[in-house]
Protein backbone atom coordinates (compact mmCIF):
# COMPACT_ATOMS: atom_id res chain seq x y z
CA UNK A 1 0.00 0.00 0.00
CA UNK A 2 1.50 3.25 -0.45
CA UNK A 3 1.65 5.91 1.33
CA UNK A 4 1.21 9.63 0.60
CA UNK A 5 3.39 12.54 1.78
CA UNK A 6 2.68 12.58 5.95
CA UNK A 7 0.27 9.16 5.55
CA UNK A 8 1.23 6.51 8.11
CA UNK A 9 -0.66 3.79 9.29
CA UNK A 10 -2.25 2.98 12.60
CA UNK A 11 -3.18 -0.13 13.97
CA UNK A 12 -7.31 -0.09 15.10
CA UNK A 13 -6.38 -2.85 18.04
CA UNK A 14 -9.43 -4.97 16.79
CA UNK A 15 -9.44 -7.75 14.38
CA UNK A 16 -6.51 -6.47 12.90
CA UNK A 17 -7.83 -3.57 10.98
CA UNK A 18 -6.20 -0.82 10.02
CA UNK A 19 -6.09 3.13 9.29
CA UNK A 20 -4.60 5.33 6.86
CA UNK A 21 -3.88 8.87 8.57
CA UNK A 22 -2.36 12.05 7.51
CA UNK A 23 -0.20 13.08 11.14
CA UNK A 24 -1.10 16.76 9.89
CA UNK A 25 -4.78 16.29 9.55
CA UNK A 26 -8.05 14.96 10.84
CA UNK A 27 -7.19 12.06 12.55
CA UNK A 28 -9.94 9.87 14.60
CA UNK A 29 -10.91 10.04 18.29
CA UNK A 30 -12.53 8.41 20.76
CA UNK A 31 -16.06 9.88 19.41
CA UNK A 32 -15.79 7.78 16.43
CA UNK A 33 -14.48 4.91 18.23
CA UNK A 34 -17.97 5.41 20.98
CA UNK A 35 -20.40 5.27 18.03
CA UNK A 36 -19.36 2.31 16.38
CA UNK A 37 -19.66 0.41 19.50
CA UNK A 38 -23.13 2.76 20.02
CA UNK A 39 -24.46 1.11 16.88
CA UNK A 40 -23.19 -2.30 16.77
CA UNK A 41 -26.61 -3.42 17.36
CA UNK A 42 -27.47 -3.10 13.54
CA UNK A 43 -27.89 -6.71 11.56
CA UNK A 44 -26.06 -8.77 9.08
CA UNK A 45 -28.47 -8.07 6.20
CA UNK A 46 -28.31 -3.83 6.73
CA UNK A 47 -27.64 -1.56 4.29
CA UNK A 48 -25.37 1.41 6.33
CA UNK A 49 -24.67 4.51 5.04
CA UNK A 50 -22.18 6.74 6.93
CA UNK A 51 -22.21 10.14 6.23
CA UNK A 52 -19.43 12.85 7.12
CA UNK A 53 -17.07 9.48 6.95
CA UNK A 54 -13.76 11.53 6.68
CA UNK A 55 -10.97 8.50 6.92
CA UNK A 56 -13.63 6.35 6.88
CA UNK A 57 -12.69 5.01 10.57
CA UNK A 58 -16.57 4.32 10.83
CA UNK A 59 -17.25 2.16 7.90
CA UNK A 60 -13.95 0.31 9.24
CA UNK A 61 -14.68 -0.39 12.54
CA UNK A 62 -18.22 -1.76 11.76
CA UNK A 63 -16.98 -4.01 9.41
CA UNK A 64 -15.50 -5.60 12.28
CA UNK A 65 -17.75 -4.85 14.90
CA UNK A 66 -21.13 -6.33 12.91
CA UNK A 67 -21.88 -8.17 9.87
CA UNK A 68 -23.39 -5.38 8.30
CA UNK A 69 -23.08 -6.70 4.69
CA UNK A 70 -22.82 -3.13 2.91
CA UNK A 71 -21.67 -0.04 4.27
CA UNK A 72 -20.89 3.17 2.09
CA UNK A 73 -18.87 6.12 3.75
CA UNK A 74 -19.64 9.40 1.72
CA UNK A 75 -17.06 12.06 1.96
CA UNK A 76 -16.49 15.73 0.42
CA UNK A 77 -13.05 16.46 0.83
CA UNK A 78 -10.90 14.75 -2.18
CA UNK A 79 -8.06 14.28 0.32
CA UNK A 80 -10.34 12.05 2.51
CA UNK A 81 -12.04 9.92 0.55
CA UNK A 82 -8.94 8.72 -1.69
CA UNK A 83 -7.50 8.14 2.06
CA UNK A 84 -10.40 5.87 3.41
CA UNK A 85 -10.36 4.24 -0.50
CA UNK A 86 -6.79 3.22 0.30
CA UNK A 87 -7.62 2.34 3.88
CA UNK A 88 -10.55 0.26 2.54
CA UNK A 89 -8.10 -1.45 0.20
CA UNK A 90 -5.80 -1.81 3.18
CA UNK A 91 -8.13 -4.22 4.88
CA UNK A 92 -9.31 -6.48 2.08
CA UNK A 93 -12.88 -5.03 2.93
CA UNK A 94 -13.74 -3.80 -0.32
CA UNK A 95 -16.59 -6.27 -1.18
CA UNK A 96 -18.15 -4.53 1.91
CA UNK A 97 -17.10 -1.23 2.15
CA UNK A 98 -17.84 1.53 -0.66
CA UNK A 99 -16.63 4.81 -0.22
CA UNK A 100 -18.57 7.79 -2.43
CA UNK A 101 -16.71 11.08 -2.34
CA UNK A 102 -19.77 13.58 -3.14
CA UNK A 103 -21.11 16.00 -1.28
CA UNK A 104 -24.27 15.25 1.25
CA UNK A 105 -26.49 17.27 -0.27
CA UNK A 106 -26.17 15.72 -3.25
CA UNK A 107 -26.80 12.19 -3.06
CA UNK A 108 -29.85 11.75 -4.66
CA UNK A 109 -28.25 9.54 -7.88
CA UNK A 110 -26.06 7.23 -5.60
CA UNK A 111 -28.72 6.54 -2.43
CA UNK A 112 -32.45 5.95 -3.41
CA UNK A 113 -35.02 7.61 -0.94
CA UNK A 114 -36.23 4.84 1.70
CA UNK A 115 -33.29 2.23 0.81
CA UNK A 116 -31.02 2.88 3.91
CA UNK A 117 -31.26 0.56 7.49
CA UNK A 118 -28.65 2.33 9.51
CA UNK A 119 -26.97 6.11 9.31
CA UNK A 120 -24.41 6.58 11.06
CA UNK A 121 -22.76 10.09 11.32
CA UNK A 122 -20.10 11.68 13.59
CA UNK A 123 -20.43 15.38 12.00
CA UNK A 124 -18.38 18.88 12.75
CA UNK A 125 -19.60 19.61 15.97
CA UNK A 126 -18.47 23.48 15.91
CA UNK A 127 -20.93 25.74 13.82
CA UNK A 128 -19.21 27.82 11.46
CA UNK A 129 -18.03 31.15 12.56
CA UNK A 130 -17.39 29.60 15.98
CA UNK A 131 -13.89 29.00 17.87
CA UNK A 132 -11.32 29.85 15.84
CA UNK A 133 -11.30 29.47 11.86
CA UNK A 134 -8.58 31.37 10.09
CA UNK A 135 -8.60 29.19 6.60
CA UNK A 136 -11.07 26.86 5.69
CA UNK A 137 -8.34 24.24 5.26
CA UNK A 138 -9.33 20.15 5.58
CA UNK A 139 -8.86 20.15 9.55
CA UNK A 140 -11.59 22.99 9.72
CA UNK A 141 -14.10 21.58 7.13
CA UNK A 142 -13.98 18.09 9.49
CA UNK A 143 -14.57 20.59 12.86
CA UNK A 144 -17.31 22.98 11.80
CA UNK A 145 -20.46 23.12 9.58
CA UNK A 146 -18.51 24.68 6.27
CA UNK A 147 -19.89 22.29 3.79
CA UNK A 148 -22.66 20.60 5.99
CA UNK A 149 -24.83 21.56 9.07
CA UNK A 150 -26.56 19.85 11.28
CA UNK A 151 -29.89 20.03 9.34
CA UNK A 152 -27.93 18.65 6.45
CA UNK A 153 -26.99 15.87 7.89
CA UNK A 154 -30.35 14.88 9.64
CA UNK A 155 -32.08 15.90 6.37
CA UNK A 156 -30.42 13.86 4.73
CA UNK A 157 -30.41 11.10 7.01
CA UNK A 158 -34.18 10.70 6.90
CA UNK A 159 -34.15 11.09 3.10
CA UNK A 160 -32.46 7.83 2.97
CA UNK A 161 -33.42 5.86 5.96
CA UNK A 162 -36.30 3.02 5.76
CA UNK A 163 -39.13 3.66 8.08
CA UNK A 164 -38.08 1.99 11.40
CA UNK A 165 -34.44 2.62 10.39
CA UNK A 166 -32.31 3.74 13.05
CA UNK A 167 -30.04 6.88 12.69
CA UNK A 168 -26.71 6.65 14.88
CA UNK A 169 -24.81 10.33 15.81
CA UNK A 170 -22.40 11.35 18.13
CA UNK A 171 -21.90 14.85 18.88
CA UNK A 172 -21.85 17.45 22.07
CA UNK A 173 -24.28 18.00 24.24
CA UNK A 174 -24.04 21.24 24.17
CA UNK A 175 -25.90 21.00 20.70
CA UNK A 176 -28.75 18.96 21.99
CA UNK A 177 -31.87 21.46 21.91
CA UNK A 178 -30.88 21.30 18.01
CA UNK A 179 -30.04 17.68 17.56
CA UNK A 180 -33.66 16.83 19.21
CA UNK A 181 -35.60 19.44 17.53
CA UNK A 182 -34.27 18.66 14.12
CA UNK A 183 -34.25 15.26 14.54
CA UNK A 184 -38.30 15.76 15.34
CA UNK A 185 -38.62 18.06 12.36
CA UNK A 186 -36.96 15.62 10.03
CA UNK A 187 -39.14 12.62 11.44
CA UNK A 188 -36.35 11.01 12.87
CA UNK A 189 -37.81 10.35 16.96
CA UNK A 190 -34.60 9.90 18.80
CA UNK A 191 -35.00 6.79 21.02
CA UNK A 192 -32.13 5.97 22.66
CA UNK A 193 -29.36 8.34 24.81
CA UNK A 194 -26.30 7.56 26.36
CA UNK A 195 -24.06 10.32 27.99
CA UNK A 196 -19.79 10.24 28.16
CA UNK A 197 -18.42 12.05 31.04
CA UNK A 198 -14.52 11.83 31.11
CA UNK A 199 -14.44 10.98 34.60
CA UNK A 200 -17.26 10.87 37.53
CA UNK A 201 -18.07 14.50 38.92
CA UNK A 202 -16.87 16.23 35.35
CA UNK A 203 -19.48 17.56 32.83
CA UNK A 204 -20.62 15.46 30.11
CA UNK A 205 -18.68 15.92 27.12
CA UNK A 206 -20.14 13.57 24.07
CA UNK A 207 -23.70 12.57 23.95
CA UNK A 208 -24.47 9.16 21.52
CA UNK A 209 -28.20 9.48 20.38
CA UNK A 210 -30.11 6.42 18.26
CA UNK A 211 -33.47 7.55 16.73
CA UNK A 212 -35.67 5.86 14.71
CA UNK A 213 -37.05 7.24 11.50
CA UNK A 214 -41.27 7.36 11.50
CA UNK A 215 -40.32 5.74 15.44
CA UNK A 216 -42.73 6.71 18.38
CA UNK A 217 -42.12 8.72 21.13
CA UNK A 218 -39.70 7.38 23.59
CA UNK A 219 -36.61 8.41 24.92
CA UNK A 220 -34.69 5.63 26.85
CA UNK A 221 -31.48 6.75 28.77
CA UNK A 222 -28.52 4.46 29.21
CA UNK A 223 -26.30 4.26 31.83
CA UNK A 224 -23.76 6.82 31.99
CA UNK A 225 -20.23 6.01 30.14
CA UNK A 226 -17.11 7.43 32.53
CA UNK A 227 -13.55 7.44 30.09
CA UNK A 228 -11.36 7.49 32.67
CA UNK A 229 -11.40 6.56 36.54
CA UNK A 230 -10.00 8.47 39.34
CA UNK A 231 -6.49 7.25 38.35
CA UNK A 232 -6.14 8.39 34.61
CA UNK A 233 -6.63 5.08 33.79
CA UNK A 234 -9.47 3.95 31.11
CA UNK A 235 -12.47 2.51 33.08
CA UNK A 236 -13.58 -1.09 33.18
CA UNK A 237 -16.90 -0.09 31.43
CA UNK A 238 -15.00 1.72 28.26
CA UNK A 239 -13.38 -1.64 27.66
CA UNK A 240 -16.53 -3.90 28.51
CA UNK A 241 -19.03 -0.62 25.60
CA UNK A 242 -15.65 -1.40 23.08
CA UNK A 243 -16.36 -4.91 23.83
CA UNK A 244 -12.65 -5.46 24.88
CA UNK B 1 -52.96 26.32 63.27
CA UNK B 2 -56.02 24.00 62.33
CA UNK B 3 -55.42 20.36 60.83
CA UNK B 4 -57.82 18.60 58.73
CA UNK B 5 -58.24 14.63 58.57
CA UNK B 6 -55.11 13.02 57.96
CA UNK B 7 -52.91 15.98 57.75
CA UNK B 8 -49.90 16.61 59.46
CA UNK B 9 -46.84 19.63 59.61
CA UNK B 10 -43.89 18.70 58.45
CA UNK B 11 -40.64 20.39 59.14
CA UNK B 12 -38.57 21.44 56.17
CA UNK B 13 -35.18 21.96 58.07
CA UNK B 14 -34.67 25.10 56.60
CA UNK B 15 -34.39 28.39 58.67
CA UNK B 16 -37.55 26.59 60.72
CA UNK B 17 -39.96 26.54 57.95
CA UNK B 18 -43.08 23.92 57.92
CA UNK B 19 -45.68 22.73 55.63
CA UNK B 20 -48.80 21.12 56.07
CA UNK B 21 -49.44 17.91 53.99
CA UNK B 22 -51.92 15.08 53.73
CA UNK B 23 -50.39 11.70 54.51
CA UNK B 24 -52.67 10.27 52.72
CA UNK B 25 -52.21 12.59 49.55
CA UNK B 26 -49.33 13.55 47.11
CA UNK B 27 -46.20 15.06 49.27
CA UNK B 28 -43.57 16.77 48.26
CA UNK B 29 -40.44 14.85 47.13
CA UNK B 30 -36.63 15.29 46.87
CA UNK B 31 -37.77 16.89 43.08
CA UNK B 32 -39.05 20.10 44.69
CA UNK B 33 -36.27 20.66 46.89
CA UNK B 34 -33.72 20.31 43.92
CA UNK B 35 -35.67 22.50 42.16
CA UNK B 36 -35.92 25.06 44.84
CA UNK B 37 -32.37 25.13 44.54
CA UNK B 38 -31.68 24.80 41.27
CA UNK B 39 -33.14 28.27 40.78
CA UNK B 40 -32.48 29.91 43.47
CA UNK B 41 -30.05 32.51 41.73
CA UNK B 42 -33.35 34.58 41.05
CA UNK B 43 -32.92 38.36 42.11
CA UNK B 44 -34.43 39.76 45.28
CA UNK B 45 -36.90 42.35 43.32
CA UNK B 46 -38.30 39.19 41.33
CA UNK B 47 -42.06 38.88 40.63
CA UNK B 48 -41.98 34.25 40.73
CA UNK B 49 -44.77 32.36 39.87
CA UNK B 50 -44.92 28.83 40.53
CA UNK B 51 -47.26 26.84 38.57
CA UNK B 52 -48.62 23.12 39.78
CA UNK B 53 -47.82 24.89 43.24
CA UNK B 54 -49.62 21.99 45.12
CA UNK B 55 -48.90 21.98 48.92
CA UNK B 56 -47.05 24.86 48.00
CA UNK B 57 -43.48 23.64 48.21
CA UNK B 58 -41.65 25.31 45.80
CA UNK B 59 -43.18 28.98 47.08
CA UNK B 60 -42.59 28.10 50.79
CA UNK B 61 -38.71 26.77 50.06
CA UNK B 62 -37.77 29.89 47.82
CA UNK B 63 -39.05 32.60 50.88
CA UNK B 64 -36.38 31.14 52.95
CA UNK B 65 -33.75 30.29 49.84
CA UNK B 66 -34.34 33.98 47.76
CA UNK B 67 -35.32 37.57 48.38
CA UNK B 68 -37.78 37.62 46.09
CA UNK B 69 -40.27 39.55 46.55
CA UNK B 70 -43.30 38.56 45.62
CA UNK B 71 -44.39 34.27 44.57
CA UNK B 72 -47.09 33.12 43.58
CA UNK B 73 -48.37 29.51 43.71
CA UNK B 74 -50.87 28.50 41.16
CA UNK B 75 -52.68 25.39 41.80
CA UNK B 76 -56.01 23.96 40.41
CA UNK B 77 -57.05 21.64 42.81
CA UNK B 78 -58.79 23.42 45.92
CA UNK B 79 -57.58 20.61 48.61
CA UNK B 80 -53.99 21.45 47.80
CA UNK B 81 -54.66 24.94 47.25
CA UNK B 82 -56.43 25.22 50.72
CA UNK B 83 -53.62 23.51 52.49
CA UNK B 84 -51.06 25.68 50.60
CA UNK B 85 -52.62 28.99 52.18
CA UNK B 86 -52.95 27.79 55.63
CA UNK B 87 -49.14 26.45 55.12
CA UNK B 88 -47.97 29.93 54.36
CA UNK B 89 -49.96 31.31 57.30
CA UNK B 90 -48.25 28.86 59.46
CA UNK B 91 -45.26 30.45 58.44
CA UNK B 92 -46.22 33.36 58.73
CA UNK B 93 -44.98 34.61 54.47
CA UNK B 94 -48.64 36.18 53.71
CA UNK B 95 -46.94 39.36 52.54
CA UNK B 96 -44.48 37.43 50.24
CA UNK B 97 -46.91 34.64 49.22
CA UNK B 98 -50.19 34.13 47.21
CA UNK B 99 -51.98 31.05 46.42
CA UNK B 100 -54.44 31.36 43.41
CA UNK B 101 -56.40 28.47 43.10
CA UNK B 102 -57.14 28.46 39.51
CA UNK B 103 -56.73 26.37 36.02
CA UNK B 104 -52.97 27.60 34.71
CA UNK B 105 -54.43 27.65 31.78
CA UNK B 106 -57.10 30.38 32.82
CA UNK B 107 -54.99 32.86 34.53
CA UNK B 108 -55.22 35.62 31.70
CA UNK B 109 -56.90 37.91 34.59
CA UNK B 110 -54.85 37.17 37.64
CA UNK B 111 -51.21 37.41 35.69
CA UNK B 112 -50.75 39.94 32.86
CA UNK B 113 -48.70 38.55 29.95
CA UNK B 114 -44.59 39.54 30.25
CA UNK B 115 -44.98 40.30 34.02
CA UNK B 116 -43.19 37.68 35.61
CA UNK B 117 -39.38 37.23 36.34
CA UNK B 118 -39.34 33.67 36.63
CA UNK B 119 -41.46 30.75 36.43
CA UNK B 120 -41.01 27.68 38.34
CA UNK B 121 -42.83 24.26 37.35
CA UNK B 122 -42.32 20.61 38.95
CA UNK B 123 -45.38 19.59 36.98
CA UNK B 124 -46.98 15.85 36.62
CA UNK B 125 -44.83 13.67 34.75
CA UNK B 126 -46.43 11.10 33.58
CA UNK B 127 -48.73 11.52 30.38
CA UNK B 128 -51.99 11.13 30.68
CA UNK B 129 -53.69 7.06 30.33
CA UNK B 130 -49.44 6.30 30.71
CA UNK B 131 -48.64 3.92 34.36
CA UNK B 132 -51.90 3.04 36.61
CA UNK B 133 -54.57 5.59 36.85
CA UNK B 134 -57.89 3.85 38.22
CA UNK B 135 -59.26 6.72 39.51
CA UNK B 136 -59.32 10.53 39.06
CA UNK B 137 -58.27 11.60 42.85
CA UNK B 138 -56.08 14.12 43.84
CA UNK B 139 -53.04 11.98 44.09
CA UNK B 140 -53.76 11.00 39.93
CA UNK B 141 -53.89 14.42 39.16
CA UNK B 142 -50.72 15.42 41.01
CA UNK B 143 -48.85 12.63 38.94
CA UNK B 144 -50.67 12.26 35.41
CA UNK B 145 -51.49 15.18 32.75
CA UNK B 146 -54.76 15.32 33.66
CA UNK B 147 -55.30 19.32 33.75
CA UNK B 148 -52.58 20.56 32.18
CA UNK B 149 -49.99 19.09 29.78
CA UNK B 150 -46.51 19.75 29.55
CA UNK B 151 -47.23 21.78 26.46
CA UNK B 152 -49.86 23.77 28.62
CA UNK B 153 -46.84 24.36 31.12
CA UNK B 154 -44.69 25.53 28.58
CA UNK B 155 -47.50 27.98 27.04
CA UNK B 156 -48.84 29.68 29.91
CA UNK B 157 -44.81 30.14 31.23
CA UNK B 158 -43.83 31.59 28.16
CA UNK B 159 -47.04 33.79 27.77
CA UNK B 160 -46.82 35.41 31.46
CA UNK B 161 -42.61 35.63 31.31
CA UNK B 162 -40.39 38.92 30.48
CA UNK B 163 -38.31 38.61 27.94
CA UNK B 164 -35.14 37.14 29.34
CA UNK B 165 -36.58 35.76 32.40
CA UNK B 166 -36.17 32.30 33.77
CA UNK B 167 -38.23 29.18 33.64
CA UNK B 168 -37.01 26.73 35.90
CA UNK B 169 -38.30 22.99 35.27
CA UNK B 170 -37.76 19.40 37.10
CA UNK B 171 -39.08 16.70 35.26
CA UNK B 172 -37.99 13.00 34.25
CA UNK B 173 -35.43 12.97 31.41
CA UNK B 174 -37.47 10.29 29.07
CA UNK B 175 -39.40 13.92 28.64
CA UNK B 176 -36.32 15.31 27.02
CA UNK B 177 -37.29 15.55 23.39
CA UNK B 178 -40.71 16.66 24.10
CA UNK B 179 -39.40 19.22 27.09
CA UNK B 180 -37.02 20.82 24.26
CA UNK B 181 -39.31 21.08 21.56
CA UNK B 182 -42.03 22.67 23.12
CA UNK B 183 -39.98 25.56 24.84
CA UNK B 184 -38.32 26.23 21.36
CA UNK B 185 -41.80 26.19 19.70
CA UNK B 186 -43.20 28.96 22.90
CA UNK B 187 -39.83 30.81 22.37
CA UNK B 188 -37.95 29.69 25.42
CA UNK B 189 -34.56 28.28 25.24
CA UNK B 190 -33.61 26.07 26.91
CA UNK B 191 -29.69 27.62 28.78
CA UNK B 192 -28.64 25.01 31.56
CA UNK B 193 -29.53 21.89 32.19
CA UNK B 194 -28.51 19.44 35.33
CA UNK B 195 -29.46 15.78 35.36
CA UNK B 196 -29.69 14.08 38.69
CA UNK B 197 -28.32 9.77 39.53
CA UNK B 198 -29.44 8.58 42.20
CA UNK B 199 -25.82 7.16 42.44
CA UNK B 200 -22.49 6.98 40.28
CA UNK B 201 -23.20 4.95 36.91
CA UNK B 202 -27.00 3.96 37.40
CA UNK B 203 -29.23 6.00 35.32
CA UNK B 204 -30.12 9.31 35.56
CA UNK B 205 -33.92 9.79 36.69
CA UNK B 206 -34.42 13.55 36.97
CA UNK B 207 -33.58 16.31 34.91
CA UNK B 208 -33.47 20.13 36.07
CA UNK B 209 -33.73 22.84 33.13
CA UNK B 210 -33.83 26.39 33.07
CA UNK B 211 -34.94 28.18 30.13
CA UNK B 212 -34.95 31.92 28.57
CA UNK B 213 -37.66 34.08 27.27
CA UNK B 214 -36.40 34.77 23.34
CA UNK B 215 -32.70 34.20 25.17
CA UNK B 216 -29.94 33.06 22.39
CA UNK B 217 -29.22 29.27 21.67
CA UNK B 218 -27.00 27.64 24.07
CA UNK B 219 -27.29 25.04 26.62
CA UNK B 220 -24.85 24.33 29.32
CA UNK B 221 -24.59 21.32 31.02
CA UNK B 222 -23.32 21.49 34.39
CA UNK B 223 -22.05 19.03 36.42
CA UNK B 224 -24.21 15.86 37.30
CA UNK B 225 -25.38 15.49 40.99
CA UNK B 226 -25.39 12.10 42.49
CA UNK B 227 -28.03 11.94 45.04
CA UNK B 228 -26.59 8.56 47.30
CA UNK B 229 -22.93 7.86 47.82
CA UNK B 230 -22.03 3.34 47.54
CA UNK B 231 -22.93 3.63 51.26
CA UNK B 232 -26.23 4.65 50.70
CA UNK B 233 -26.11 7.93 52.58
CA UNK B 234 -26.94 11.43 50.80
CA UNK B 235 -23.33 12.75 48.92
CA UNK B 236 -21.55 15.29 50.08
CA UNK B 237 -22.28 17.24 46.87
CA UNK B 238 -26.18 16.82 47.63
CA UNK B 239 -25.62 18.80 50.84
CA UNK B 240 -23.61 21.54 48.89
CA UNK B 241 -26.27 21.72 46.69
CA UNK B 242 -28.69 22.04 49.25
CA UNK B 243 -26.60 25.08 50.31
CA UNK B 244 -26.24 23.08 53.36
Amino acid sequence: MELKNNERIDDLQWKDLKIIQNINGFRFGIDAVLLANFAKGMKRSDFVVDLCTGTGIIPILLSGKTNAKKIAGVEIQEEYADMARRSVLLNGIEDRIEIIHKDLNLLNREIRPGTVDSVTVNPPYKKKGSGIMNEVDALTVARHEIYCTLEDVIKEASRILKTNGSFYMVHRPERLVDIFCLMRQYHIEPKRIKFVYPSVGKVANIVLIEGTKNGGVFLKFEKPLYVYDENGNYTNELYEFEGK
